[in-house]
């Protein structure tokens, strides 16, 4: 079966770059807020969440920053805390023929919410 | 802060509609994959998914079917299974402006996968 | 097979009891946490991790509730947030034979934490 | 605040260190279920799986294997699947005082469910 024909054909390469970027955002979110994280073991939560989501179609490259300073403002009694989506800086980068766009998120303090946007796109 | 303008104001409505029900795509098979679920439960879960997922950005509407065939394969000893991707037949309706579009999942059985398209956008 | 004397022999029912709500305790925290949530989803979603849960082996009833301070005190512009283990407060109740127990998970201020706990057991 | 002595004191050593290792037991199967993952990424969630968890209240180790031949049972046309609990075998080590506890998952295809048990506890 070419998928790309059978189901992607009515939009554009603009659009599907997006459409990835924004599943594998969507994601890596709900995938992994609620981990178990402190300052030892963010190193090889940001790995997996790099490679597992790199997985998916289309992307390209995904860079996972933990906001040390959001950490360590939630920290417990216990020496680790969950992952929340404050602490959340990431850019996932995706290419679909000749465009490539980076879609973010990061949060927003004004609006109390971790934004994901279309950072850049190029074709 | 004017979120559409200082955010988005580098893609076209199109592309926003297409954006918002990916993410919420992605997001709703990563946060409800793995919940326990059996016939008697079905309704609720589709009702809790449905409702959590229409409170995201530009969500009109979200319809959600957990696949009967499916769920029954994987029944355990213990009456009821872990949801997964392959029982997810989901549209979630996305209306930017004047642009709507249908984002779904369906299981593909030639591709082994859960595959997440536009299915409908129109302007 | 016969479940219990093949894998359970080795433990009190006492034990059992407070071996399967945990499990399910620590099942509803990771499921659950990350999903979209305000005052009107409120009751679809205690609803739906409650029917979920009580699936699981053991559980005899739980209860779930979502403190609306909490739920107030995080929310977003978008009006809505993300479902946080300090907006938990929940009884899992199990029975095994004779003995029924009670885990309880609930925000405590002085520690910064969800603690999780046997808040009652009797045999 | 004493914490074992406020919220403990009415269990067993032993039937603490079963309670901790059930929790995080149930933590990791909920918490990771869904994950994009093939062989080229098992490596690095499984060390992810494994600091995670160990961060919580009383456990000393965690070993997890993601069971290669159910992950390629199930993989897909685009080279990744979805993490599903047939595929973990893990064991979680507890220590409460002088007691020690291994807390297993293991799928067992007589059941067709991923059961979780204590595997060994000694004091």
């Amino acid at each position: 079966m070419d998928v790309d024909k059978e189901y992607f054909s009515n939009i554009t390469t603009r659009e599907r770059a997006i459409f990835e970027g924004a599943i594998s955002m969507g994601a890596l979110f709900h995938q992994f807020v609620g981990t178990p994280v402190n300052k030892d073991t963010k190193k090889s939560l940001e790995t997996s969440m790099e490679e597992s989501l790199k997985l998916q179609p289309a992307i390209e490259d995904v860079e996972v920053e933990i906001r040390f300073d959001k950490l360590e403002e939630s920290m417990t009694e216990f020496d680790y805390t969950s992952l929340t989506g404050d602490m959340l800086d990431v850019k996932i980068h995706t290419k679909v023929e000749n465009v490539k766009a980076i879609i973010r998120i990061e949060f927003i303090e004004e609006l109390n919410y971790p934004l994901m946007y279309v950072e850049k796109i190029e074709d």
